[in-house]
């Protein structure tokens, strides 16, 4: 039964394997006995996501990675802008969460306020959308950039964590939180020895999510089919989108292209 | 000089052209003489936006209709749930207004409280998204569906009109508001006969944000390109969704299958 | 017919008449072809407006002024505290638009945030009064004076302009805004040099307001007149508010002095 | 000394001199021993308070017969709408208690939620920002009318006390709160008998009011007289508004009119 | 009757007679002629509340207290955390006045905002609850602490004065607010003497408290008793918290041990 | 390890041991294989917590409960109020999860809205107090009472889940929520069926708040001891109340009373 050993997803949005690796390691540090635990990198889109428009190009393939995964306890969405969340929602019908909302809610279980420090000050607008959407504009004491594009995280690890370590000493100072918030997938290696140094907690959202999601598994809680998160109903599609829609969502119409499987 | 015969394009983010008919010719009753209107439709994606799976899909051929209009003074995006609109004024750097902030942004000039009547209760979620991102919890007075898919609006005009005016009715008497919001692009040529007929103000989002645009042409303002809206960093692609990005965020590498036009 | 060639009637609730010149001018340069644009200049009330009390004995002139002017399509308020624009809605029926109200919403459909710059510290409460009002609160980055004084903002316009720069200069370093908004009709003719200079978007509200205006205007939409906008019910009046109140919202008695007409 | 026998003075904005009267018995029978209460009515502007063109043009009224009462420690404004008292606060230097705000807040103190019953139904959007202002959206479980024009209060108060019973027992059934507010100065008889027949405390704001001006002239409470609350700068004056305002507010130039006095 | 000579129980939840006795002082400077202020220290807690445990250990004693005094009319509740204050009604039935809702709330009566000074760094986090809980956000421009311990109040008046006005001056001028709020029952003698040399008004909540209880009283208010804050059921109680409960909401069995009196 | 095998506690601050066992069971069916979970009953206190009172009077037992357990990994509150759950954080230093603030962020993990059905109508109001604490109102579309007092859910099972699910299924149709969440630790076993019958999530706070403490250990996140959660400095005790309160937490001075253990 899926309760007592959950199947777990980690979908990774942009289309860079090494960071879904860093991810999954995060992952199985904090998995419970049993939970088995999958990566997934998405198929087609941007190296990385930092602005807007990467956001909007990653979702595709993002749902194409997820229809691939029929058999799924539940997904972790493991992008800080939590992109396309709903989407894979109403298109699986099992339990989703996003690192960025895990880390922000897991980080309200362990004080009054949280301070996030992410990648680039461009990100913060999307963040700041979060933490409205949750509810946690009081809970949220900053939004702040270390100035580290997402893919130079991994190439720099020593100076991404020197970096990260003064940025998040400066917002401790600043804000006075209680916990410290991670703002990137990328960064899901870091938060230990950040706790350890700077000592107040520090959550990173891979970890977060995992347990989670892990957590609505082993309570059998499954989303409502009806309303907002109903299965969606399928479309004609026009164009090179109609390669990358999962074919559940497709109304397939004669001499159509191939639609993404399965 | 562009503010004294604005070029402003309206892109359907939906890939039915009947539908950008119907929502250019609202726009073209609304604009001021000398204003340049263009329709616009998706070439790639869903035929309409029900879904949050929908309107994942919908933006890539949003950004690829917009990134071949070059020499716009300003982008109307015609879909409720402002889809994109974030990621077209990154890539732009000019104004862009979504129809569902536009309508319900002037809803609130005329008076106290509106109504939303859209399509499909299922839309409603993404409404009330973007209810509380435009601060407008308090003026809001409720969100209602008529039940009507959006590709029947047009199929079936008389009976979209009695559906409409009877819901629409209902909302009035139950939510006491001072202004009703047509919630779907494809309403764009219905509001004159429903506030005729109901006695309050009914506000279409095509209208709405096509004067709109056109004010902030007329003003001279274009958005700050630092900070969140600032040009995104082209990025490499893998796949399909390298076919579908706009060449300018697509850090070209050798033997690349060919980017999206322009 | 009227959406063919607004009216808009732009009035100035001091008694300033130069400062309606600058206003008018400024709506002047950023209206459509075709609208005519007529400028009022309260008849009655103080000089300028810059504290609780101004504000409320503005009002009277205020109305005064609007209920002369009977073949509008659109009314104009052209004081950053937006005195009295829900009593012109009463009194008149048609769309009116305070510039206040006008800015900041233009404002939040450029960027995230906005901080506005007015004249006087003690203004900075009836801003934050309109901000809470129109459910700015997030949007609202900061609220600042540039401590010159609404009448010397026409004496001295070079050092006018020259503090305004260098208290906007800081105030986008301290907010980092992503739109600024000036907080003053008499600060008209300022927003082009300045955000040339800055580079952000610097929004003006009498010319944001015109805009609006016009675009209520094409839209054919006008308030509902039942509830809280309904013609307001005459009354009897004692003392001199009788040479005051507009005919249309006085009962007229026998004996009665000359009410203002018309 | 002030504070062992404060003068509080209660200035009704409207010119209806019976309405002062209703409202100085009510003030009265909470007073504590010692205080000495003065009932002024508005010696100009409309008779009774019921849209927000009568709002407008009460207040030059109000503010007249506030300066004349120059040895008042706190005053109170005795209509439901608050008109002018930020005004009155700015001309007196001394505390200034509106009924609404007083009503609300005492509410407040008696249990979680509290409903208004008021006179007209257009009169509730002023009492909706009210409660915004003074952020008591959550408390606030519902506004409501009672379809009473303010001047039939007193002239069939049997009629009226019948009326008020029923729609507040209504309220109370269907907003299930804690506390009644009624909303009219006029109403100021009845609070007693509405909550022994309900079981409900029922706040006037006139006692209200009433009692928090003592308590704050007890404490030796004044306003801080710099920032928005400092004494306003006197203005030039022009037309017959120059004969309501308080002198102390207009710069004399030679040749006026004589202003109000003192 | 009550209202001609309410009879005030001002409780101090700590044990510490010594803070007792300076707060009925400040309560008796302001009191209205005629009130009868009696003034209660709890009979079993801790000395001083400035932690959560703190304010958990204290209320059984407040509530012992309070059981004691069945004439009371009022009660004040003179710690700054305001614990127990919904017990209070529950048990009473009679209006019950936190100190800091009441200084908070006779704060916005006097000015736009206002700041908080409290004792130590840690009892801000239950001050920011209580603003969150009375919906002040917007009201409150900040919360301070000039970390002196309650107790230290007493013995080194000199000190706290001193570090009080200094902390109070920073305040001031880093939080531009129109009112400061001492936030502790310890500094109920200061405020004169801070408002004096500051020209800022200060309030103290046992004073504030104080006159809200009697004007409750003097308007005859009562609490609802049906819902939330009806009385409570006894209850059966285990081991020592039996010896502590109030006989009224003691559940009696056979062989238990005397309950609290009386 | 303790992340290997973490042992969490769960605590009932009532004193009926049976409903211990109802919620210890609860939390054993989610927990994940290797986690050692622990139930402890209140030493002292009321037999069930329904009003203010009774909230106030479980805390002491539970912090002492709480204060015996000296290796726990993290605690869980399993009271719907989540009384006390501050005060066990400043005394541990662990992760301390309340059931309803678990319950509730699961249920925002699963759909936009969520409503409870609790015991008693008197109750909402604390849920009420919580919703808003932790920035839930939005989500929370209804509180509801099913009128079944705690101590009867055990005697009456079968009346209960009939009572229940009529309770429930009214609130889904009325609330249209997407998730139910149940307001009370005595109905632990019964979301499975009924999550089955009504086709929505039905979401325990014990084992949601199992999960999460769980999560919270894996993670090895531990709460900032600097600030509000620093551990609180001894206090002198006077009464009774030297005996309940936790020796770390007691200043001892010669000739006390024994204080609680350890």
């Amino acid at each position: 039964m899926s309760r007592s050993a959950p199947r777990v997803v980690l979908v990774n949005p942009n289309t860079t394997a090494s960071m879904t690796e860093i991810a999954l390691r995060a992952a199985q540090e904090v998995a419970a006995p049993g939970t088995v635990l999958v990566g997934r990198t998405s198929p087609t889109g941007p190296a990385s996501i930092e602005s807007h428009v990467d956001e909007s190009l990653c979702v595709p393939g993002l749902l194409q990675a997820v229809a691939e995964e029929t058999d799924a306890d539940a997904f972790v969405v493991a992008c800080f802008g939590d992109p396309g969340v709903e989407a894979v929602r109403e298109l699986t019908g099992v339990p989703v969460v996003g690192i960025a909302e895990a880390a922000m809610k897991s980080a309200t279980l362990l004080g009054r306020t949280f301070s996030v420090v992410t990648t680039l000050e461009r990100t913060i607008g999307r963040a700041r959308d979060l933490v409205t959407r949750h509810g946690l504009t009081a809970q949220c004491a900053g939004l702040h950039a270390c100035d580290i594009p997402v893919l130079e995280l991994e190439t720099d690890p020593d100076g991404t964590y020197d970096r990260l370590l003064k940025v998040s000493a400066e917002v401790l100072r600043h804000d006075d939180c209680d916990v410290l918030v991670l703002g990137c997938a990328g960064m899901a290696d870091l938060p230990g020895r950040l706790a350890a140094e700077l000592g107040v907690p520090v959550v990173d959202g891979v970890a977060a999510a995992t347990t989670m999601a892990e957590g609505l598994v082993r309570q059998g809680l499954v989303p409502r089919r009806e309303g907002e998160l109903a299965p969606p109903v399928p479309k004609a599609y026009t164009g090179v989108m109609g390669q990358v829609v999962p074919a559940a969502v497709r109304l397939s119409t004669p001499g159509d292209p191939p639609a993404s499987t399965p």
